[in-house]
């Protein structure tokens, strides 16, 4: 019996990884987590009451309006008044399954089959792949060290000479680099795709866990035409309560209304009640204490000399992505070296295949969200690893 | 700048009436709503307390794994044994974002842009939309009271003979009829789609709620190529958790995984959680006298004399789906006449127009998922607003 051919697009790399890691735990080994990118902390202690009590308290847990519950999404609105000082009527504001159910519908209300988007490479792969299953041509923009691993204006316009683009999808701080685009550069960006008529669609749930004094740049301040998506997943550490949410330039809230109207109702309703919670004093400082926990953990990887080639700046989000290259040893790709150093270190991290096809076989992604103790103790026993495959490849000369 | 051609479907009709409707509440109007497919009993008790518990015990409310948790997916299997005495491996049961995420990742892995699936007409109009803005070509098949409003191998061969058919779509209970496919006409169905290769997605979502004696014909008792989609929003009245399953034949396991891990990443963990619960005999005892309330419901609305024209047989599910053009008086269209009845008379139906773009000017779909006691009134308000409607019509002549 058939099976589409829109179905053939890459497995996330990460979660084989996440198989095997789960094989070497049941049995009993423990194995230091750098792979997926999850914060451990969980949701704040409020938020998780909140979610007790409405639990229990008789509130009404049935569909909720498409766009979500109206105290959510005054509440996200207000978020982007204290943040930003962006003035967001909740009336844009549409609350989503996850930001994957946000690029879902900003993906179908945007672009057409056929429709040429372009992304950064290295890239989030889901960005890649949803694409790709709704029919999109996807174009991946080569973005190295020298652009911060981030499109450029240069870049878009290239592509378009080629063939026209219909979108863009950017990312700040992204994953798996953790570069940011700063004011200047978002600007820019802005400015060339309003002029090419161009819909920049911003990917922005790692905002608020940066290092460079800025929480992040908003789309919306320089483009209000862009779609501007985010999540409770990163900062609020609520992964899998699978909620995010968008905000819709005016053009596009009846296409996305019919859209997630048909294909999604609305976002899980407990969660919704809780997320308010978010938003809260308490929820904010257990945020922030968890930035203050990645932030220490990304000095530790800083401040460890392993012996890589060019590592991409870690402005934000909890990644530090590195060109491994110079040790990779007997290894003809990283892939096959996460393998090893998996099965002799206990350590996993991610091969680089999973973000970027061309380059990708000599970079691998660090999560840092384990904390520094974990980040230490894996770069120590990363750094055993490669003095063996060091003595081994000197010893076979 | 571009929106999608593709969301250019329609919206959910009954969603504009519930706006209307809350407009009148938030005037502090009573309204009587038999607009909504949803029940009002809400999760059972022991439900939610799991819900509040896994809040606050510490449950990892992360990432699950994107088939869903262990013990909820090998409920589910045992649920498929206690039920139809059907041996399901949970390794093929996938944990979905309601049966709307199911829809859109068994469409996604089944059919590419250009295919035709089939559907019954009338229809859930989600089945419909998330097919259009996906590319697919929907073929609506006119099934009427000769048919029991469910397609027939003979519609099918018909359909296929004028360009072949890639998949059908089935419900039993259906929405908005309530009709059944009883065991033979399921196996008749499967057998004609085996032998010409075309994919059933049989939504089963109303299994449970019925009114024959069956709990519902479950797809797989005839075709294992089948997929089967359920969900706990209808039976278990947990509609706003946004979690529901699919069964899936083997060769669709790893193209969902795909989907899945790229556009969804997993359902809601914390409904995950308290979801086992639901297959707990305190859980199944509160669905049952849900059942019942339903069944009440019924009994009113078969006992009351409304004048009507064919009525499709509510064999399941708390829909009554009714010709009204004996009583249209001097509206057009089932839309004026629902309107105007919300005016007047306070009680909200939906006009068949969502579920049937042919023949639903004529048609309206009351849901009984109020209860007997608000069914009761609804249907007298009704019959004061037709008497208003036929003097009207009489005085004028």
């Amino acid at each position: 019996m058939k099976i589409s051919r829109r179905s053939d697009i890459d497995a996330f790399e990460v979660m084989t990884i996440q198989q095997k890691v789960a094989t070497m735990q049941a049995a009993g080994q423990e194995v230091l987590l750098l792979s997926v990118g999850e914060p451990c902390q969980g949701a704040a202690r409020s938020v998780r009451e909140t979610l007790a009590r409405v639990a229990t308290d008789g509130t009404d847990l049935g569909y909720t309006p498409g766009f979500g519950i109206a105290p959510l999404r005054a509440a996200i609105a207000r978020h982007y008044a204290d943040w930003y000082g962006l003035e967001v009527d909740p009336s844009r504001v549409c609350v989503t399954v996850g930001s994957s159910g946000a690029f879902l519908l900003s993906f179908l209300a945007c672009f057409d089959v056929g429709d040429r988007v372009a992304v950064g490479r290295p890239t989030y792969p889901a960005y890649t792949n949803d694409l790709r299953a709704l029919g999109c041509e996807v174009v991946e923009l080569d973005c190295g060290p020298a652009e911060r691993f981030q499109p450029t204006p240069e870049l878009l316009a290239a592509a378009h000479a080629e063939s026209p683009l219909t979108g863009v999808v950017l990312a700040s701080p992204a994953n798996p680099t953790g570069t940011m685009l700063d004011a200047q550069r978002m600007a820019d960006l802005a400015t060339w795709c309003r002029a090419h008529d161009v819909r920049m669609i911003s990917d922005e749930i790692y905002h608020g866990i940066t290092f460079t004094g800025s929480r992040g740049e908003c789309a919306w301040t320089y483009d209000p035409s862009a779609v501007v998506i985010s999540s409770f997943s990163k900062y609020w550490s609520m992964t899998g309560w699978r909620l995010g949410w968008m905000l819709l330039p005016e053009d596009l809230v009846d296409p996305v209304d019919r859209l997630t109207g048909n294909l999604f109702l609305c976002a899980p309703a407990p969660a919704q009640w809780a997320a308010i919670e978010a938003f809260g004093p308490e929820a904010y400082a257990e945020a922030e204490q968890a930035v203050a926990d990645f932030a220490a953990a990304r000095e530790v990887v800083l401040g460890t000399e392993m012996g890589w080639g060019t590592v991409a700046p870690p402005d934000g989000a909890f990644y530090y992505y590195a060109d491994i290259s110079p040790v990779l040893g007997p290894y003809a790709t990283s892939r096959e070296w996460c393998a090893a150093l998996l099965e002799q270190q206990h350590v996993a991290v991610t091969p680089g295949k999973d973000f970027d096809s061309v380059h990708g076989d000599r970079t691998i992604r660090l999560s840092l969200s384990a904390g520094a103790p974990a980040v230490r103790e894996a770069l120590r026993r990363i750094q055993v690893f490669q003095q063996e495959l060091a003595s081994r490849v000197s010893a076979a000369r």
